[in-house]
C-alpha cells in the first residue's frame, strides 16, 4: 500500500443511502479513495475502511482488513455496539466546527424559546390578540445547565453565556483552558446532578454511552427547580419517557424541547405532537455536511493505511 | 436647595399610570426624591423633575422650574417633540444593561428563527409530521444587519456574532473600540443602505428621529437580498407598513418580525395578524427595569438640581 494507491471504502448502513448522501462529496477526492455499496465491492479484500450509520450487525464481517470506520456524524453511538465492528480498525467521528455553530445557535434559540415564553406569542397571534407577558425575569436570573462538554457543549455554553445567561457544565474534568465570561463548572461523580439542580433551563449533548444511557429520569428531574425545563439534543435513549411525561404532568418541569427520539421518525400518532407544553424538532438541531464528512473520512482513511492514528479517533473504552 | 432636601417631581403621562409603575421601585429613594401624579402637586413651583413617557402636549407648562425630564425607557421619541418641553431641562433616557441583554437575546432569536425556518416545525407539529428540512445554508452564509448601534445595537451584534453569524452595522462613525469577532461596519451618507444590501435579515434598533421616520421603505427593501427577512425592533415609525406589505406579497422580503407598530396595541383586525410571513410580538423585545428607572431617574434628578449635566443625558440636536 503506497500513498499513491486509491484506497478502498464501502458504505455500510442499514437506515441510510449513504452513497446517495456523499458520493458528490467524495468526487473532489477520487484520486485518494474510491467508496463503494456493498453489493458493487468486487473484491471484499480490497476494502480498508468504511463509512458507516447503524450498520447491520454483520456488516463488517464480509472485510478482513479494515482499518478504519467512520461516523457520519459526532457520534458514533450507531456504530460502537455493532457485534462485527472489527477491533482492529479505528474508530472516528466527524468534528464539524460549522456543525458546532449550528448545535449553539439552535440550542441558544429553545433557550430563549423557554425564558421569554414566545410559545406564547404565537399563539396569542393565531388569535389576532396583543398580550403582554410580565418581562420581569432577566437573563442573569436563568441559569442554564449544559451536559456534555465537548465541541458542541461548548459551543452553546458559549452561545448561550453571549445571551446574558449564566450557564453551569457538567465536566469529568476541569478543561485546562479557561471557560468564556458567564460560565462555570461542576466537576465529578455527581456532577449532572447538580447542574442539574441549578438549571431553570438544561441541555443535554452528552454522547451515548451506557453510562448516559437513561440519564434523564424522574430523579434528575426532581433535583432540578419546580418549573425548569429540559432541552433534549441528544439522543432519545437518553431520556425515559415516561419520566418527562409524569414530569410534565405534575409541573415539575414546566416544557421540553426535543429533537431526538427512541424511534425516529417520531410516529404520527406519539402522545408528544399534541402535548403543548413540548416542542418537537425532527432530530435537526444540526448536521454534518457532506463536504466535511468526505474531507475528514479522505484524511482518515489516508492516516488508518499509513499506519497512523486518525484524528477524532474515539476512544472505545470510553464510548466517545 | 442643598443636597439634604428631597426634590420634588411629577410623573407625566396621557397612555401609563406612571405612579402604578414605577411607585414601589422609587421608595428606597424616599428620603432623596418624592414624585407624585399631577392631581396631588401643591406647589407646581416645587417641581424640579418630571418622570414622562408620551406626555400631553402642554403637560410640563405648570412646572416653570423643572431641570430633568426623564424618559423611562432608551427611546426619547415620545418626549422630545413635545411644545411644551422645557429647553432650560436636561433631557434623560434610561440605559440598562440588563434591557439590553433582553434586547439581545430576543433579537438573535429572531435571527435563528429566519435562519432555520422554525416556524416550519411549529407548523408540522401541530399536524404530527414529521418534515426535515435543509439544513445546508449555515450561519456563516447568512449576513446579519444592525441598524442602530448603541446600547442596544452594540448588544445585539455581539450575541449574533457569538452564534457564527457575520454581522454588519451601520455607525455614524467608527466607534474608538474595535467591534468584537466578527462584526463589521459600514460609516456615514449611505450606510444604512450598504447594511441593507448584505443583509439575509436586518434588525432595526434605530432611534426615532425626523432622520430615520419612514427609513424602512420600499427603496431599501429592493436594496436587500431577495427573500431576506427584517427583524423591526425599534419604533413604528421608522416602517412604511404598505411597503412592507408590498415587498413581502412580491417575495422581495420572505418574511417579518415586527415588535413594535404605528399604532399600539395593534388593533385586532389588523391584517398583519393573519399574514403567516409576519411573526407579531407586542412591543415586548426588551424593557427598562422598574427599579433601574427608579435608581437613573434619582440620580439624574440629584445631578441636575446640583447644577451638573446627569449621564445618559440626550443631544437634542441629534435627538437621541
Amino acid at each position: 500500500m503506497t500513498n499513491s494507491e486509491v484506497i478502498e471504502g464501502v458504505y455500510l448502513s442499514s437506515k441510510l443511502d449513504l452513497e446517495d448522501l456523499f458520493a458528490d462529496a467524495f468526487r473532489p477526492y477520487a484520486d485518494k479513495v474510491r467508496i463503494r455499496s456493498p453489493q458493487d465491492v468486487e473484491d471484499p479484500d480490497r476494502i480498508r475502511f468504511s463509512v458507516a450509520w447503524s450498520p447491520e450487525r454483520d456488516a463488517f464481517t464480509p472485510y478482513p482488513n479494515l482499518r478504519l470506520v467512520s461516523s457520519i456524524a459526532a457520534g458514533v453511538d450507531s456504530l460502537i455496539n455493532c457485534p462485527s465492528l472489527p477491533a482492529s480498525a479505528h474508530l472516528t467521528r466527524i468534528r464539524d466546527d460549522v456543525q458546532a455553530d449550528m448545535m449553539a445557535g439552535f440550542a441558544a434559540w429553545q433557550v430563549v424559546w423557554h425564558h421569554r415564553n414566545m410559545g406564547h406569542y404565537i399563539q396569542k397571534q393565531s388569535v389576532s390578540t396583543w398580550d403582554q407577558q410580565d418581562l420581569s425575569l432577566t437573563p442573569k436570573d436563568y441559569t442554564v445547565g449544559v451536559l456534555g462538554y465537548g465541541l458542541m457543549g461548548k459551543a452553546i455554553a458559549e452561545a448561550v453565556a453571549a445571551l446574558g445567561f449564566p450557564v453551569v457544565a457538567a465536566v469529568r474534568k476541569h478543561p485546562c483552558e479557561a471557560p468564556a465570561a458567564g460560565i462555570s463548572f461542576e466537576r465529578g461523580g455527581s456532577s449532572v446532578e447538580r447542574v442539574a439542580a441549578k438549571s431553570q433551563a438544561l441541555i443535554n449533548v452528552l454522547p451515548l454511552t451506557p453510562q448516559t444511557e437513561n440519564i434523564l429520569n424522574e430523579d434528575l428531574f426532581n433535583q432540578m427547580p419546580t418549573g425548569a425545563r429540559l432541552i433534549q439534543l441528544g439522543r432519545g435513549q437518553h431520556l425515559v419517557d415516561e419520566d418527562l411525561d409524569r414530569a410534565l404532568a405534575s409541573g415539575q418541569l414546566g416544557g421540553a424541547s426535543l429533537d431526538v427520539f427512541r424511534t425516529e421518525p417520531l410516529p404520527g400518532d406519539h402522545r408528544w405532537w399534541r402535548n403543548d407544553k413540548i416542542l418537537i424538532t425532527p432530530h435537526q438541531a444540526s448536521d454534518s455536511s457532506a463536504a466535511i464528512v468526505a474531507k475528514q473520512v479522505t484524511e482518515a482513511a489516508i492516516a488508518a493505511v499509513n499506519g497512523h492514528v486518525p484524528e477524532n479517533t474515539i476512544d472505545r473504552t470510553q464510548g466517545y
